[in-house]
């Protein structure tokens, strides 16, 4: 594959370009270029560049409100809402940190519902926001009905990501937070679409075909349904999640997203769920020590590594070295930026 | 195998005898009993009488306190401690419900950190009481290192149990709520143990030899080691379990618990991690309507089950057909409360 090689910077203004060039205001431009770019940074090409037609899409379809303006509610001592006024995920996200660290800080626990936005993005930027503020995150979102309970035959959950990340020390500490964001789904639908254009098959359990069998053919599972990962009780964390940031928040389940999307290509109308803990007031003041003894004591295990390690490298490669990205996904932000 | 008929009445008698004739008092024993005939009013044998010689060995090691007084304090708007005084954990959880409801209540989101305690029991109890109570919980707690984490060749996570409840209404409303509770673990214990006497082989991925290797062979596993549920993302999860309810809350991690611990038989000293979330805070009216939409759906899927429902049934039964018990649990329960 052709690849050429981009600066952070360069990658930033096309991505700001294009969102403008398809109803973005320069406010939500930014929140998301932000978002992608810090995907880039961190070697996650499945949520940079590759997402930027899906952005484009779904403003253009009318779907998403490029110009929305989020607004933040105080529930309660430690409860959040922020209205993100059909607009993206990234503003919305951005504006909850400070009032949820404030609650959380005042009450020990806090939890902000993300409503009324339309989530396209990795879930590790808004814990790993929260664990350098010093808390404990975290978050989970909904998607649209891709995955069949375990037992099942019907996409009913969607891929559902969960994300958890813990601080390695208070606010102020430079150390970077320990990170995890996957999809409750056994596999992601990017990891099936690239094994079908490759002609591989997918692991067995991870996908059943139409009529709800197994299979092992991509294009199957593509048009039929993907698995929870972990058996029925990854199954059992998938209704959680659905439930968390459903009917908890006031926000459509992703069986609701599935009959109310446009398919215009990108995600569905949905709610976010982001939790935050204070450390400090649980355990007073040795946690951060005490945490560490558990890292120092898993990293030495040979053959595991700590969740997150590999995306604080890229980040501080990627400024010196620029990014890799395919020519023809370079050539296609570039015309959705209208440049050339 | 050979078993008697009892009833629930006839269980909890024996069940404090034997509490009170090795250490417990009067408290102790009656919390003991109601969490051990919770779980054979359930059907769950597993954590009813069965551990009852546990309970006993770990008082007559002068390990558990049998005469704890749990203390409750409120560290902040949404965060209560309980301290278990080294005792059993049924008494300092029913403690928590109530300060945690009303912290919940307050704030929209709370939390309860119960330390110095000794878990050896289930943890649907306590996220059921929070949800009959109207609050979303989710509750873990960690154990002693018998889990490798993926990709490693040595134990250090617990079984690492993580519960979650939805109340079917708000508080007052008599529906069950919908309750899960696992081991993260890819296995229990108990089911090594079973496979082990019966001669049968567990399935690959659930278990290492003790020099890391892969077995399907019972006695090596438990020899050696389990392995997570769900492969990489079952052992991000049960990092998660591991941080939630040990420094997050200033209380022992598994591979520490395993350096402390007597091994008397019994549990290790632990802490429990116990989340109480407000949906009409967050959702406004509807969320107990809308997830009922959710369940409906849910319900609905071929070979799909609402986690719990057995549980419930068996609730609604056993007080009319008593419980089976096995002929020798009963004799061994019998003789450790000094009976015949």
């Amino acid at each position: 594959m052709t690849t050429v090689i981009q600066s952070l910077d360069t990658i930033r203004e096309v991505i700001i370009a294009a969102l403008r060039a398809h109803g973005a205001d320069a406010d939500n431009a930014a929140a998301v270029a932000r978002t992608l770019v810090a995907a880039e940074a961190d070697g996650c090409q499945t949520h940079g560049l590759f997402r930027v037609a899906g952005y484009c899409r779904s403003m253009a379809s009318g779907k998403v409100n490029g110009a929305a303006k989020p607004s933040v509610t105080r529930l309660g001592p430690g409860a959040v809402r922020v209205n993100g006024d059909g607009g993206w995920s990234s503003l919305p996200l951005e504006a909850s940190y400070d009032p949820l660290a404030e609650a959380a800080a005042e009450t020990g626990v806090a939890a902000a519902a993300i409503v009324n936005m339309f989530h396209y993005a990795a879930l590790w930027p808004e814990v790993e926001a929260m664990a350098r503020r010093g808390y404990v995150a975290l978050a989970c979102t909904a998607y649209k009905p891709v995955v069949a309970p375990f037992g099942g035959n019907m996409p009913f959950y969607g891929t559902d990501p969960l994300a958890f990340a813990w601080p390695r020390g208070p606010h102020g500490s430079d150390t970077d937070p320990v990170v995890f964001d996957f999809a409750t789904s056994a596999i992601a639908r990017g990891e099936v679409q690239v094994a079908m254009r490759d002609g591989h098959q997918m692991a067995p359990g991870t996908g059943l075909d139409k009529n709800g069998n197994p299979t092992t053919d991509p294009a199957e599972i593509l048009d039929g349904m993907m698995l929870p990962f972990g058996g029925y009780k990854g199954s059992l964390i998938m209704m959680m999640v659905e439930l968390l940031c459903s009917s908890l928040i006031g926000e459509q389940f992703s069986f609701e997203a599935g009959e109310t999307d446009v398919e215009d290509g990108g995600p569905a109308r949905g709610g976010e769920f982001l939790l935050a803990i204070d450390p400090t007031r649980f355990a007073g003041d040795g946690w951060a020590e005490h945490g560490e003894r558990f890292f120092a004591r898993l990293g030495a295990i040979d053959g595991v590594h700590i969740p997150g390690d590999r995306r604080y490298q890229n980040r501080r490669q990627t400024p010196v070295d620029g990014c890799s990205v395919p020519l023809a996904l370079w050539a296609e932000v570039e015309a959705l930026a209208g440049h050339g």
